[in-house]
């Protein structure tokens, strides 16, 4: 049965948050009294939908069920996780608390402030030891950030517990080791804010040129080292202590204006949207969203590949799910398999895929293939266990054709069936679906390898055993239709 | 002739100079008195060699030449530009200035202060006109930022030609409108890391944990869409305003402690140190420069797919240098097409290219025979325009043979050549080499299409002419060895 969260306040957090949990196959019900606040959640979800399942490399799971409730005790029913994300007004939090904790005592509540303490959300708590801080970043769907932030009353286990719910979802916990205001990153934010507002009033920037100034520089490289990793390198070979004492000093320097707050007031506001407008008003707010969205999607696909930052978290919550992804494969293929191509990848097609044509990019599907074959070996027992013992399957050609288009978004599946097989190669045939229609056909040949040896070789028994039973199933389906042509033969 | 830059300072910041100009085709005189100057610079090199051609689609210019001189004078001659990056002294850089000025009356000197301002380096010149301030960020041969900051002294030409100059080796020029300490990142920088020192200082949180709360949350933002856009989106559809309003109170909350600058002494250098030691020592600076620049190429290619911030920057750049690239091939092709394969692509095998065996994944060599044959399409005239116009050639189906493997950092290259062409299709083969090693081939069928109608249509008669004609120069050429063969086909 599928883990249940409510979410209680559906704005764009209450909303990111429920996609995260949907998305990651848990029930979710939502308790919010603003009459928008469906449509709201459902344009969040749809933002999700464009983009979380793009930084997956394993089946997405079954989305879970999302409810909508007129009363708190109704969507914390079943819940074993609240996240609470209504507005920065203390009263209001302790009232949603006693309400959940009447309906549900013992379930944990994560709460998404930026501004209170968990000492001041516990306060007046039958059970404050359940009542924690788990501040996320927005988009929640997208950025793994989650600072989890405790009082002295919750104990490791409730702290440890928040901390593997955020894994379960993908995200990336981060404990923070003494209560302060703002946590960390708000932190940061804050004086980041208080400069840049000053910069705007003095007249010495624009927000765009302000903009431009963090995104074309220092931007780029804090979104995967940070501020010491990034200065380490500054110092170099002589390391931190050099860079240390090379800019120390910079700190008694008249460079900012922090000592001082930029007094708010309608001008300033003024100034500061007017300006924002002249920057991005080309754009509605659902088109920079999902810019945004895009560009982050590649970012995180960026440091996936290199298995860094917040890429490493992405693969870790991959291989937890991919685990289980294999193991229902396996028993498909245990209980004996079927005379039916293997369905052995999904996937979505992505911003960084299509060309200028607006279609999925030719070389794509070659690698929609490559997932799919992938997937067959990892199956077969010649995964990354495989391959790092030394031996792998190579392959040796290929022919593709093209039979229709994929477009951005699209979902597609990579079928394979194999044509021919024995001890040191195997014949596939995939066929790449966009539901009913067969946009792309690849046959390939592998051959097996011994890596050390540098040639081709046979297969292990035990895998050669579980490719033999497939082949066998497979042997009784037709021939593909352009199976065994070549580039240009007349139909 | 190339043009020249001279080079005096040749730290990580002149040697990430020196890198960013011979890299775009400069000449480079160098003048350095540390004796270890030369050996730091190639270091440097090394790793922009292995980085910046990444972040093109068009082959880089030949290489300028790179000199080292004894003295400035030796340097500077016949200089159109002088980056200075020596060590933040203002009597030093007012003597390096005088015997610039000297030697080569009217050379624009730019310097990568992150002290000074204009004013404060022009005083006792007798040319002030022609100092102003060029501000990197490092790695320099990757961000494309450089804040341009003059004094009232400078022309409008001067800083024009700063801005030039700065783009014709592929850098954001951002020009400053009024002079300040610090221009503009520093500010930033200088806030955050105060309040980074507070957190260190104060036990809240290590170098490690702050790195982690960075670029595992806005520090991903910051890399694509800066401050206040992403804060633009924060407001949601209510606007910047909604969100001055939400978040204008906090600044008068106690959340920072930036009213005050920790005291800095030895006892904060040791912890600084120690925990970055604890956080970072794993890899050598070396290393984490490598693992940096990859990342960083990573997020600039993905935000360049996507046409947008940092990325828009290298696809103008790449824009400018592919008109006089095509023109190059066009003479070839106007003077009358030889009978041998076209050299239509020159590609370096990128960190995201390798699969898990450490080889460029197989859906790379499609990639590689792509960029050949769209490379080719744009020499034929059916190129971007053409396709705007709702022309296009779509690829039918491809064979891929591999025959060799290409490994991360290799220098491959697509030769096509016309097996067979009429004026709805062409059949190309393309050989994708290391050296003169035949890694890959790839032959195709490409098809036109009339993209409106959605059917196969006769090409532009002017496309038309001049892939006749090549297909005439090439019908001379030897069919080559693995034409026409089926996947699986006995040899």
């Amino acid at each position: 049965m599928a883990r249940k969260a409510a979410i209680v306040g559906g704005g764009v957090i209450g909303g990111g948050w429920t996609a995260r949990f949907l998305l990651n196959g848990w029930d979710v019900g939502v308790f919010d009294p603003d009459p928008q606040a469906e449509r709201k959640i459902s344009e969040v979800l749809a933002n999700a939908r464009a983009a979380l399942p793009a930084l997956s490399d394993v089946p997405m799971p079954p989305e879970g069920k999302l409810t909508f409730h007129g009363t708190i005790g109704e969507a914390v029913e079943g819940a074993e996780y609240v996240q609470e994300s209504v507005s920065e007004r203390i009263e209001l939090k302790h009232r949603v608390y006693a309400q959940l904790q009447q309906a549900n005592p013992g379930v944990l509540i994560g709460s998404s402030t930026s501004g209170f303490k968990a000492t001041d959300l516990q306060q007046g708590s039958p059970a404050p030891e359940n009542i924690i801080v788990a501040h996320p970043f927005n988009p929640v769907y997208l950025l793994p950030l989650s600072e989890i932030s405790g009082s002295e009353k919750n104990t490791e286990a409730t702290v440890q517990k928040t901390v593997q719910i955020m894994k379960d979802i993908g995200m990336f916990p981060l404990v923070i080791r003494h209560e302060i205001d703002a946590f960390i990153g708000n932190r940061f934010l804050e004086a980041v804010w208080r400069e840049a507002l000053w910069m705007l009033k003095d007249g010495i920037a624009t927000t765009e040129e302000i903009d431009e100034a963090i995104r074309m520089g220092f931007g780029l490289r804090w979104g995967q080292m940070g501020l010491f990793e990034t200065y380490r390198i500054a110092g170099g070979e002589a390391g931190m202590k050099h860079f240390m004492a090379q800019f120390g000093p910079a700190l008694k320097w008249p460079w900012t204006k922090l000592m001082d707050v930029p007094e708010f007031n309608d001008e300033l506001v003024e100034l500061v949207s007017s300006q924002s407008d002249a920057q991005s008003g080309m754009y509605s707010i659902r088109e920079l969203e999902r810019i945004r969205d895009q560009n982050l999607v590649g970012f995180l696909r960026s440091l996936k590949d290199r298995n860094w930052g917040a890429g490493k978290v992405l693969r870790e919550h991959d291989e937890a799910r991919a685990a289980a992804f294999h193991a229902e494969m396996q028993k498909g293929i245990d209980t004996g398999p079927k005379a039916a191509p293997l369905v052995m990848a999904q996937m979505q097609v992505l911003p960084g895929w299509i060309d200028y044509n607006g279609h999925m990019t030719e070389s794509r599907y070659y690698f929609a293939n490559s997932e799919t074959v992938d997937n067959f070996l990892r199956l077969i027992g010649a995964g990354m266990d495989y391959v790092a013992a030394g031996q792998s399957f190579y392959s040796a050609e290929t022919h593709i054709r093209h039979l229709g288009e994929a477009k951005l978004g699209d979902r597609i599946r990579g079928e394979l069936q194999i044509i021919s097989a024995d001890e040191k190669r195997f014949r596939s045939f995939v066929r790449i679906m966009k539901d009913d229609e067969c946009v792309a056909t690849i046959e390939q040949v592998c051959l097996h390898v011994d890596m050390k040896a540098g040639k081709s070789s046979r297969a292990a028994p035990e895998v050669w055993a579980k490719l033999q039973a497939i082949a066998e199933a497979h042997a009784s389906l037709p021939l593909p239709e352009g199976a065994g042509r070549a580039v240009g033969q007349k139909r």
